[in-house]
């Protein structure tokens, strides 16, 4: 059984009841706090003992150069990765003459809680220093989801059973000590002091600290402020360094009094605006947050967070566990969207540096559906973020001498940042999956000025670009060689069927849009030749099929190479650290779901039949060593029916973190996986499918769950889905005109406030018996965890 | 016109009229001197000016980290460069006050002469200095053929028309500044100052210099000893420091009168030996140099060289300029094998670092077949170099998870060096390469002993690695996917052509020596069912055909790809620098031969029709951006009819470092396409086919040869060939017993000692006309250059 660590399931917080050293890394991406914008790892107040200390800005980084033994043409030559700037979150507390540091002394007590209604980080702790002044400290953390430049700690000391002087120092430390990581190419760069001061500047009230990045130049502000209540006296002071700031406050208590210091930060930067305008922002932020108060921007944190599980929730009766976990990842989910603001959302949300703080294809792959349908102005807004970086996947692909725009596969700030172009460059899908979320949060908002302002634009580069990849061959099948598909496991190979289908799309979508919009197709310089040639290329596509297997290879060729020795492997997961690439492309062995994802996102390419085969075929090779994995295969096994295995699927992507089965948790948590873990749920056992003609639903639940109930935001109505094991009822909920068309299972059904829809549900039979998965890749079960109450 | 710089056009010697300083690189390359063990570049005697300054000794390499932005597992961490050892050819000149420089004062005349029978490369200058003393020098140099470890340089000083003053500097300079080199992938790496002084040794005759290499833990040394003649008083002084050592030599001359001094240098190195043992090897090296004499060592240089001539010679009639460049690149070929006794002959020989000094498959598929038929032994000892590294490549092996050996793609010392793997360990050929020639070596000479210390090790390893890279699909065929040919525009395809046919002549010819040698195949493991598996793959091996176009596609799918755009190309050439991989990859567009190559190497899997449909095909769309290339279209274009075409790439084979054709003849010549020229005249026009039945031979001339004469070693026996247009006579010439067998034309004839058998030529029409190149990418014309005495 994996150990959860100490964190009781509990429906709407996650709760950390021990301090574990081995776990701190993972404690500390689990209770981070963002807003998109803000970043804040759970690193103790005290700043140490930590595992990877982490204050992130959204999308400011620092350059580094790519190094290569042998370079080629085309290569990027620089690297981004996300800076550890100015820690605000530290309050050190010195006890008497001891400092607080729990790894001395005794402490009676640790306990954290991530609230997930409040959005607050809240931690007790009763320690007795070493010199035996017993002590309680409450503090509570919040990186504020309505003032966007805000974070806030209410930091409270109280003496227990005797008199004690209490110094409270709280402080901006820019160019923290950062620990020596690992070998791991999946963990980020080490940059060691990227910030250069600029100036600082303190009164007794503020201080801010100015920093610049040596490389990329991108300007910073980190501010303070703070309120101060205590019976005492108390005296107050303020202290300024180059690379640090320091408000020091001194008071003595007697046993049974407390002191409370807020403390109020504030963060700003820019690749443009000046050192002034910066600061003058942040001391802004600071006025406005201290304004607000304490008590204001719990409130304000507490508001948005209602409006968000109004129409976010997901709700699981007979798993308490998944109940948890699934609440946990959307919490984080809306953690990394909310306020990111025409920024990136990374791989893993600014809650760790992990894969250098890069965003790939997670982003408008798994992240996006999720917030299309439960925050959709999130969603609208990191599609902006991407044509904001229109300019720079135009000139990539220019250089590699292809038309339209060429997306990095790795990036911050929108250029290529992948060094190694098989599985970087290479894997051009991701603009077709820019495509379609595109596609998707139109179908979902009907937002046409979105399309017009960025939305065609990149629907119509995207298309360019995959004309100058495909070519017709002398029979007229439209061929895509030498890319590379999802799997990580497979590389520049020809003819991948998820990204044929996808390409096909993303050209039907584009020629869609085209006829739609015409002018502003016109202004983009599409004429009806290129549109027609876009058509002609997605009509004449070739889909590799395997007739004697009845199985579509997952590129030309697949089904028809070597198995990969599982058994040979069974203790060396990841394979990428036991085995080199090449065999790994050569052999049939898939990291994450390829064509598996085709028949998701494609599905109206695949028969029935197809599907089944297909599933039973790739389940028995997927040994999901990407988080990318999971939740798909979870979607897929409850389309055909492999219901109790698509519920382990949605139990591993949820649980993906908080059980750090990929042992990396510690570098930041999965966003895809966790938002996968809704995806599993809603369009797993929702059997949720947007399409143009409407969304569209086949339910069913898996043995085990009595109950999963969620919302989703359509074309401006809230739609709540309730599914039992023997009826699905529909409902919709703003305002008394709301009324809505949708399809279950397959027949149209009308909903209107007030008038719920219930339907019953339809038991599904699998065409095949439950597939088996590679030796030690079982997912987890899903149903062995229903009862535990594991501490 | 292609410009061949000051070379006036000679049958046996290379020389040089001017000294034009920007073909300085190409002139320090092309009048390099070498052993095989060691390597002087042409730099000029007094050092400056230089374009790249080079001392080397074979395999006395520096390691360095191979940096990645994203690493990968079995991705080799260390690369190795050849060191540019300490400097022995040193001689600087103080005329008067002036030192002899030939940037300043006035250069009447400056000529150099490389003669390929005596192996002297000979300077003669004419100098007025800035002060207007008049001299001349003539240097003559020598890297001992017979004295391994020997360099010898005879400096001549005469003062012409006034009294002048001479200060002679005879030096040893360890860590020379090296330039900085372009970003050209295809250079080497710079190390800076790599040799750390260990110690220094002189008395008044011997100066011997120490030094390890930082990382690889190498130990060098390098000694000089003088004599000096002169009508005059002299004064000898020697002086050493750690990085340095110096002889000087001052005399004052009357007009007419000269100064002559001879500089005897001794080179050594070990990983394994102490350093007390290396000053000794070389203090001997010096002392039995001195005993030779200057005039000792050229005669013994002749002896030898007539002995490599009269077996090696190639004769050409009715092109002077390609019968100078043949015989200079079979000089520089001898070079580079002849003494590297159990090293590796690199890329470059020891002409310059390019490409890092490494070792690829040029050695086993290039250079052997030349030394196979004129230096049997020197083969041997290649092959036996190998053989030495064959631990490394069975762990390497066993590194990627694979069986038997896997040998690396590039190397000096055995190791894996290769960053970059598509294009690296991909190319499994390199396994299969080794293999033919151990068999082609066997052929040509009957060697068992060979076969039985190493040659057998060879082919059973080789033959395991493909056992456990190929696999049978369900209908019984074996394949090869996800591997890399010769071309290396193409990268990771599937059952290439060449690597197929060629990993099944491995598992036949492994087959084939274990039944001949079963007692050393049982030492070595092989049982019956392990021989027996090697001729099921090799006989089931799948040989993609593209029925429609009636040609092989060079890979499974490749005539399926698009087209390269030649047209928007064609002003940037090599393609490598100007499009990326990827792009590259999934078109057909060639680099080099390669399904051209299996149709010469493998040349009975194709029918004479499927010959000539491939060169067809594969002609025009072949860029030759490497040196490995026209030499192998020069066979196939023989074989098939295309003589002119033929004739074109003979040349153009023959005349790479002679007119520069890849700009980068600076970093060194390039050995594969200087063997390639006696290949493309001997194979291609001589139809020499070496089989398990004897040599073979279908000879024919093209327009405007007259004649073509070539000796080849086979069975211990000197055959020479003379073709003319009309006829062609075989002839023995060793021993009065020498007899062999051979067919002609398909008909076994018979030729003995002193009787010459003459048989008719047959004139040869090609199935199709001609065929074009890319655009800009037509091979010089041989024609256009007959008459010619351009310089």
């Amino acid at each position: 059984m994996i150990d959860r660590g100490p964190h009781p399931i509990e429906p709407w917080q996650l709760r950390e009841t021990e301090l574990p050293m081995d776990k701190l890394a993972q404690a500390e991406s689990l209770f981070a706090l963002s807003n998109g914008h803000i970043g804040l790892r759970g690193n103790l107040d005290e700043g140490e003992p930590y595992a990877i200390p982490g204050t992130y800005l959204n999308s400011f980084y620092e350059q580094r150069p790519l190094p290569y033994a042998e370079a080629g043409y085309g290569y990027p030559e620089s690297g981004q990765t996300l800076v550890d700037v100015t820690n605000g979150k530290l309050i050190r507390l010195l006890v008497d003459d001891s400092p607080l540091d729990v790894r001395y002394g005794e402490l009676h007590s640790h306990e954290r809680r991530l609230d997930f209604r409040t959005g607050i980080l809240t931690r007790e702790l009763d320690w007795t220093s070493p010199a035996g002044k017993r002590i309680k400290v409450t503090s509570r953390r919040l990186v504020s989801l309505t003032q966007r430049a805000v974070a806030a700690i209410e930091y409270v000391v109280e003496a227990v059973d005797q008199p004690v002087r209490f110094v409270v120092q709280s402080e901006l430390v820019a160019n923290e000590t950062q620990p020596k990581l690992s070998n791991d190419p999946r963990v980020s760069a080490v940059l060691e002091s990227p910030l250069q001061a600029v100036s600082q500047d303190s009164d007794d009230e503020e201080v801010i600290l100015v920093h610049r990045t040596r490389s990329s130049g991108q300007l910073m502000a980190a501010g303070m402020t703070h309120t101060v209540e205590c019976p005492a006296r108390t005296e107050v002071d303020v202290d300024v360094r180059a690379d640090w700031g320091r408000t020091t406050v001194v008071a003595e208590l007697q046993p049974g009094e407390s002191i409370r210091v807020v403390k109020f930060l504030a963060y700003g930067w820019s690749s443009l605006r000046s050192e002034t305008a910066i600061t003058d922002q942040v001391s802004a932020a600071l006025v406005g947050a201290k304004f607000s108060g304490w008590e204001g921007l719990v409130a304000q944190q507490r508001v948005f967070l209602d409006d968000f599980w109004d129409a976010a929730d997901v709700e699981v009766e007979g798993n308490p566990e998944l109940q948890q976990a699934v609440r946990f990842a959307l919490f984080h989910v809306l953690q990394s969207g909310a306020r990111a603001e025409r920024r990136a959302i990374p791989s893993k949300g600014l809650t760790g540096a992990g894969y250098d703080g890069h965003t790939f294809w997670d982003t408008e792959g798994f992240v996006l559906p999720v917030l299309i349908f439960t925050m959709p102005d999130a969603a609208a807004d990191a599609l902006r973020w991407r044509h904001s970086t229109l300019r720079m996947a135009k000139e990539r692909a220019e250089v590699l001498g292809l038309r339209g725009a060429a997306f990095p596969w790795r990036t911050i700030r929108g250029q290529e940042c992948s060094s190694y172009w098989p599985a970087g460059t290479a894997a051009f899908h991701l603009n077709a999956d820019i495509a379609a979320a595109v596609d998707s949060y139109h179908l979902a908002t009907g937002d046409d000025t979105f399309i017009k302002d960025c939305g065609l634009e990149l629907l119509v580069e995207t298309a360019r670009l995959w004309m100058s990849l495909g070519h017709h061959d002398r029979h007229g099948n439209w061929h895509l060689p030498g890319v590379t598909g999802p799997d990580e496991y497979s590389a520049v190979a020809d003819d991948n069927v998820f990204t044929n289908l996808m390409a096909a799309r993303n050209l039907r979508i584009a020629a869609s849009f085209v006829t739609r919009f015409p002018d502003d197709a016109r202004r983009l310089g599409v004429d009806t030749e290129e549109e027609a040639a876009w058509r002609d290329a997605a009509a004449a596509v070739y889909i590799p099929y395997d007739e004697e297997l009845g199985v579509h290879p997952q590129s030309e060729g697949f089904t028809d190479y070597a198995m990969w020795d599982f058994e040979a492997y069974k203790d060396k997961y990841p394979l990428l650290l036991h085995a080199p690439y090449f065999e790994l492309y050569r052999k049939q062995v898939v990291k994450q779901a390829d064509l598996t994802l085709a028949m998701f996102w494609c599905g109206d390419e695949f028969t029935p039949e197809q599907k089944a085969r297909n599933v039973d075929y790739y389940e028995r090779i997927t040994v999901r060593d990407s988080s990318l994995s999971a939740c798909v295969q979870a979607v897929t096994a409850a389309e055909v029916g492999h219901l109790d295995l698509a519920y382990d699927y949605a139990y591993e992507a949820a649980l993906i973190d908080l059980l750090d089965l990929h042992h990396n948790s510690g570098d930041g948590l999965h966003m895809a996986s966790l938002a996968g873990a809704w995806t599993a749920l809603v369009a797993g056992f929702g059997g949720l499918r947007a399409r143009a003609g409407g969304l569209s639903f086949q339910p069913v639940l898996p043995t085990g769950l009595n109950k999963l109930a969620f919302t989703v935001r359509w074309q401006g109505v809230r739609l709540r889905v309730q599914i039992g094991q023997e009826e699905v009822t529909y409902d919709v909920h703003d305002g008394p005109d709301a009324s809505i068309a949708i399809l279950h299972e397959g027949q149209e059904i009308q909903v209107a406030a007030g008038k719920p829809v219930t339907r019953a549900v339809h038991p599904r039979k699998p065409l095949l018996p439950r597939p088996t998965q590679p030796l030690g890749r079982e997912p987890l079960s899903a149903l062995g965890n229903t009862t535990s109450t594991r501490h």
